[in-house]
């Protein structure tokens, strides 16, 4: 059986979700809704769906699940509102900024039974996969250190600093998810560290451009988070975990991986310069994942759950930064 | 204006370039033809085109361009019937194993004006682009030797074997294309030694498993081969640029690029252990150089001579292994 | 005119400064003192110098300068003896484990005018001071980030932990220093983490194993260190400054640099084992930099003032551990 | 019993064994002639040992071995002197640029049963030797082919290319050498390219700076060598050998390995940039081999023969540039 999906939000990661189901048999893209018709219309020229309204959407029964990625704001009441219409649901992340209303969704999701996929995309990295798969496999042995660099190409507009929500809940959430899928224990304590070295502006916003972070664990597994909003040499994502036996690691994707040698050294291109070329392969990898359990049943992961533990998370590292110390969290 | 191509030969790589052309917004697949239906179906099936015959899709003035898979043995009558019927054609190298027979095609071709680019797909492989395009920039200065290392995962099955050409003309012709490709001037001399050292049954069909190669241009740049039939650690493509002012190499690719380290060492997964993994981003850029140049009515490149030279240069390596001596080229 | 030197202890490590004096023209090495007499000869023999007492040493006016690798406990006194002898010195760290006693024989040094060089062996380690270099040449800019990973190749046994000051006395302290050493900036605040991950025997004797630490400069500059006891690849030493225009790292360094590639993956060699193979070139640099400044009167570096600072940061991660919280240092 | 050596030649390398002498304990520099008076002082002030006459050292009982590192061209004369006064001989590369002439002193040579080491440094490298090794472990299977790039930093002046005996009896003799060490198989034909790109001078005096070669074994083994006179980026060393299961390879050194990275990209510095920074531990290990030996009393390697083997492919390449043909060769 094919699954029939409908596209919520029609914009840059939409565009990203809706190649991914046109390359996945099992799955059909049959709608599409944006409050920007050419938006709308673009991509249903190109995967040939309909463009409807959310409503009509919701109403209709040969829809088996939605692919949220309206603006930030309109997560938590979408995914209720699909939940409640009995549809599986893959969302963008945050369910909300606000943890308590992300803990209101949940809850009203659990519920009504529903399916509800969060798109912690790196999870699904083909190599921060392997790094999971190396631990699984025994190959470091029992996890001790995490090690988690994360540094954006450069600074986001203001405008954008206004509505994030601030470094931790929208920069750090992944790498709070990324230790949680690497450390094998929740985190039970989080200290953090942030200052403003990059861009005056976003001080004067009242958040941060640099942060440190310590995580721990019950039994006192450590995972250090190192953030910046500008790293001039690209998209710097590296993953390194140790272990009893040994350590595994991730190191940075490039497009182009030549070397040139001269009198001045010897010379690699820069890394990936935007997270949708960094992670091509990560988007594709998780609507499959979706799809995936749809079709067998199972639950999808990471679950909504996942979401709200990891906003818990980055209000501990606000709160940590405030008071200077270490702040307790219980999962 | 949409370019409307047709498929000839529906099999592995056949639905690599079907794939491709679905995925270039200025062409449409509208036909495929394959002596096996289901072959051909399954293709018709996956991209929306009509199961046609060789002689529909010649006799189809709305077809463009054919884009042939077919056998080796097929190519070159192939490409002149395709070329007087005044359509463009991108074929699979080889024209032919026979350089006389692809002589003859290329004359034919000529006469008739119409374009026609060879699957050299290693020229669009982004990595050797991208040292060429440091070359075109003088990062390197002159160009003075070239280094091509280029070894198999494993040996092919005798059946393959006897009809490959031996590896000068099945292995070795991606590399003296590279080699032309790279060394900014024609090859004016080769020397070739080839032994059997994997595989006692490539002995017995007369062919060889290894083989090292030099080329020499006529003021005196210097291009190495090295060949093998098998490579435990995977599809070993490495190309090295040593110029005036320095040097420039592409490394081989992995799948994933993870690093495991434990009291043994620090270990890297193998290489990509297939062609068609390996040369992914290739194809589909192949492809798309084929249909920028039909949209743009420009020459693609590398075109039939290319095809042609290559052909050449391999029959002077068997020549120089049988002779033990260098063989002058004339191209 | 050739600095005449005298050697306190005939250890490891005093074997090694005895080497490293030795291929140095502009020294001489007159006397060993050591309270075993066969270390002591055995220095005494290769060298070429005479076994003396403490006390001779002291009142010999040709002798201008002392080495000193007693155990630990002995640091302050020989400090303050030798300093009101009039003789320079340079001294292993730490001056002593108790900030108090430290802090004490600094200001006695201070009075009598003695040049002390304290032994932070990393500030010499080639690779490290081309990183310092390169952040000096103004290659990255203004230092935002330092990120330091510092892990054993196995842990101590239970005698050392029991004198050792505990892991931020006695491994943290390198970082402390070299953290210093990158950060362009007086650290002001310090937050740990520590627990017991690797032998519990560490544990009951009441010290940590594994650290996390976040550094902040007054600017909010920030320094994070990652510590452990055990890495089974080696000797674990990686540091990387992050800047305004870029980064700079040194890589870990091993014995021999081959690659073996198989079906199983490409795999290096483990790392150095020992500190003292690793940091061979850094022990040679030291004394020779120690030499220089007698020799050209100028202030010896790291001093003795830099070793009472890094013992200072190491009781505030104590406490910072205890408390939980960020620890303020006023340096 | 500590052997005694004297040092014929008090030149840059012999300035270098006489380093190497003085660190091994097994052994004493006794004696040191050179023509040049102030030579041989420098090296007798450093060393402690004494500057004699070739006469004396000849006639000294006391003297067991001597290490040879006058000009190429009293190389033979002095090893059969030497021999014939019963003293063993360490000699720098190459007994003699003439074949017949070095042939006629291996003989002399093996009449007298003098052990005889020749300088073949790089046998010594660390990181080729762990090549070796991981090739008699088994690690890489049967050998099949090796690959050997060496260039030089930049050309030698005219003045030393008149006297070198040509690039290949001068350069690629290192690499003949490393082939037979690595290959596992006497070589028995030898292919080679060369021509002059880096500088007319060179071409002037009727010799090469850019050159390529393939040698085979009678089994089939290949080995390609790549030299060229000139490499903006340093001392470029490398080795591949490729196997039955696997390859190996030892990459090039520098002095420093940190890595930059800017916008620009990422940036390693240079190689070592000269022979004898790059090959220091490689000049130590061979004059400890040749010690080694003589304490042992068993035969040094490689041997007279092994420079004799060397030379005599170098003129197997001479005549195969000349006849552009492969040239058999008996050893």
């Amino acid at each position: 059986m094919v699954t029939n999906l409908a596209l919520l939000g029609a914009g840059r990661i939409g565009k990203v979700h809706a190649k991914a189901i046109a390359e996945d048999k099992r799955a059909k893209l049959v709608a599409v809704a944006d409050a920007f018709a050419d938006a709308a219309n673009a991509i249903a020229e190109t995967s040939g769906c309909a463009v409807r309204t959310i409503d009509e959407i919701e109403a209709d029964q040969s829809i088996h699940a939605v692919v949220i990625c309206t603006p930030t704001n309109t997560h938590a009441d979408l995914i209720e509102r699909f939940a409640r219409a009995g549809k599986a649901i893959f969302c963008e992340k945050p369910i909300d900024l606000d943890v308590a209303r992300a803990a209101a969704c949940v809850e009203a999701v659990k519920k009504t039974g529903a399916k509800v996929m969060l798109g912690f995309n790196r999870r699904f990295d083909p190599h921060f996969r392997a790094v999971r798969q190396a631990i699984d496999d025994g190959k470091i042995g029992k996890v001790e250190m995490v090690t988690i660099t994360s540094r954006d190409p450069g600074p986001p507009p203001a405008e954008y600093v206004k509505v994030s929500g601030g470094i931790f809940r929208d920069m750090t959430i992944h790498d709070f998810d990324m230790a949680r899928f690497l450390l094998g224990e929740e985190v039970v304590s989080v200290m953090a560290t942030a200052s403003v070295l990059v861009d005056p502006k976003i001080g004067e916003l009242g958040d941060y451009d640099s942060a440190s972070l310590i995580l721990t664990t019950a039994s006192g597994r450590q995972c250090v988070i190192s953030n910046s909003r500008r790293a001039s040499y690209g998209y710097d994502q590296r993953i390194e975990v140790h272990g009893s036996l040994g350590s595994v690691s991730a190191e940075n994707q490039r497009p182009v991986s030549i070397e040139i040698a001269t009198k001045d050294g010897y010379t690699r291109p820069p890394l990936h310069d935007f997270f949708m070329t960094r992670y091509t392969a990560a988007y594709a990898a998780e609507i499959s994942a979706f799809i995936d359990a749809l079709e067998k049943g199972t639950a999808p992961s990471p679950s909504a759950e996942d979401g709200l533990i990891a906003l818990t998370l980055a209000d501990a590292a606000v709160q940590s930064v405030q008071k200077g110390a270490a702040v307790r969290v219980s999962i």
